[in-house]
């Protein structure tokens, strides 16, 4: 056995997540694509089939109130809130992650504009350069319908790009490509600095690294919940507003779920208070509660731990890759300083698409981002040192 | 036996439809809840199952592929299109009805504008005035962002409101408190000579009468599934865009999933063609995919022959609580005439709230809607002449 595979099957001995994997449906492959979608927690079946035969099945419309699918979207909103260092009421659940960008956005702008008539009027959205494309989609819709002009930025240069103009900026805490991670404190105090707000896209850290949303005085936030946190295919994203800007969130899609007395049916908006100001129309429950479920497995774990595990798995990897693969055959484009590397790890290899394809033909699962990227996840709560040294093997057999 | 009890088991027996109440999940409760919730068509859980356990616990990642999950939208939309009279290619699913009317009439309005440069500018949104209040939310939103007026009228008065500021117009196809039908092709042609686009919120007649959106030149059409599609609690939304208006159709919520290459990750957002450009973000595949199979049950099913079981449940109804209510007790709000009257009855009632409570206790489902409305909905693939007999009998029990 090589060195690599017995420091590999020590650091295993010695992970106190290691028990986790058991929570959780995997085979001999090697997993590193929970960063897009996260794997099955196994009890999460069984509990959905409960929710379809008894709550839909038998209770039918008495499980709005009994079965408390009407109060899902903030239950599970405040079941997220530690994960991302928020005290319960700043979340809400629904609607995908796209849908909450624009609420967040809009609402930003408005909020930035409040108090400044007569003064120069907030009009410039500035948005990470590098962003998933659906967030720079989105932004430039929310530009477009409240009169502002979109300024897309490298995250690195978001401070000389505030100004007096600047009503709100969109960033993304990890970048979905290259895995680097962004100085949220820093960069959410130099937006605070110009008078504008910021909104964080945490698809990617959120339940793999502390984000510390109310420490930081973050304004909104959102995130997916099917990456790290593992809520099925397309589960419902979350939004955040920090409470003391919660009175005055403003939002684009008022649906009747926002509203103060949602059954009153009155045709008069009136908001909610607090965080269900977030939601907008009913609420998906069958994928709301499989994600609730999902979210048991959490159930125990520090934040702080998995942020720990990550980093020894995403440097133990680099290190086989360094050992293992020829050098010059990749390029690492994911940081090596800890402080800017969020749980992935993006290689640049020349026909990356193909080569991905022959690692996942050979049990080793990560996924490719045109033009040349292999992407690799790293999610602590299920994948092994030995997995990831077994990734390095392979991906140096692939190339040889 | 009461000659009604007769009549209703002759009904019953001549039913063609009523071999397919055995494929719903049902006991001896008489649910009159379908236009708010539907029942559990009996085979959901065990595909939700299959669709947990093996494609997302075992193939993951790769279902979005060969699961068939990235084109599901659209494939179930065209599962929903021949229920509304529409042809392939027109409807796509996803998202709340809230956020699908947001989509619709923002899109509308750019659309009445465009080649009108020069002319009056169109800067007026008729909405439904009895609607269900989250359209007049959402409709105001979409007005204020894209600087229209709001004009509430009754639907009846909507002519009268037409003009050439006239922009987009929100109507719903049957009032979700008193039953009306309104007349969609009369107030589609209405719309339509005023130059400006229409709207159609279907939630309470998809799959209970033939509507017919292709065939009457509907602009865009917007409905929930988890009515009488059965699809379940918050299942998603669909979005029917015209053939011809598709081009054109500029959404403002322009998700990573509307666009031409979506695994491109390209910066400059350029629309795909067809309906998918009224997708946004990524698709939530559990209730998605419960919604296909939930529509397994119209598998040979005319909407012609819904329509006429509906009406015929919904006359009988009416006769029975003419002849067991004592006088003055109730007063229907839903219209005598068929071609005014969806699926459902409504009627007012003193002590409406309190009433429904000791109906359900006895069995009989329907809801409340406030200050004074008992509301019972007939879903004709489930429900029965008997079922209808008895509601009226326990209802007048209720109220002796």
């Amino acid at each position: 056995m090589s060195d690599l595979r017995s420091e590999a099957e020590a650091l295993d001995s010695r992970d106190e997540l290691a028990a986790k994997r058991k929570e959780f449906v995997l085979d001999d492959t090697v997993y590193l694509d929970g960063n897009s979608l996260g794997a099955l927690p196994a009890h999460v079946p069984g509990r959905l089939a409960e929710v379809m035969t008894h709550e839909w099945g038998k209770l039918r419309i008495r499980s709005w109130e009994e079965s408390g699918w009407w109060t899902a979207p903030e239950r599970i909103g405040d079941r997220i809130a530690p994960l991302v260092g928020a005290a319960p009421g700043r979340l809400v659940v629904g609607d995908s992650t796209s849908v909450n960008v624009f609420k967040a956005l809009v609402a930003a702008v408005r909020m930035a504009r409040e108090g400044h008539e007569g003064r120069a009027v907030r009009d410039e959205i500035v948005v990470d350069a590098t962003t998933f494309p659906t967030d720079g989609y989105i932004a430039e819709s929310a530009a477009r319908l409240t009169g502002c002009r979109l300024i897309p930025v490298a995250p690195g240069d978001v401070p000389g790009a505030l100004g007096e103009r600047t009503a709100a900026v969109l960033l993304n805490h990890a970048d979905y490509r290259t895995g680097r991670l962004h100085d949220l404190p820093g960069l959410t105090a130099a937006v605070h600095a110009a008078g504008a707000l910021v909104v964080w896209d945490l698809c990617h850290t959120a339940g793999a690294l502390p984000v510390g949303l109310d420490a930081h005085g973050v304004d909104l936030a959102v995130g997916c919940t099917y990456k790290y946190l593992n809520g099925g295919p397309g589960s419902p994203a979350y939004l955040y507003v920090r409470e003391g800007l919660q009175p005055r969130f403003d939002s684009p899609l008022p649906g009747w779920n926002s509203h103060a007395e949602p059954f009153g049916m009155r045709p008069e908006f009136e908001a909610v208070d607090g965080a269900r100001r977030g939601r907008v129309g009913t609420p998906d429950i069958l994928s709301m509660l499989a994600l609730e479920a999902a979210l048991d497995v959490w159930d125990g774990v520090s934040v702080d731990d998995v942020r720990a595990k990550s980093l020894a798995l995403t440097d133990f990897f680099l290190r086989c890759v360094g050992a293992y693969v020829p050098q010059g055959r990749v390029e690492s484009l994911t940081p090596a300083a800890h402080a800017e590397r969020g749980s992935q790890v993006a290689l640049r290899c020349e026909g990356a698409g193909d080569v991905m394809r022959r690692l996942v033909e050979r049990g080793v699962v990560g996924d490719f981002r045109a033009p040349d990227v292999l992407r690799f996840g790293f999610t602590p709560l299920y994948v092994s040192f030995a997995d990831a040294e077994r990734a390095a093997r392979v991906l140096a057999e692939t190339l040889g």
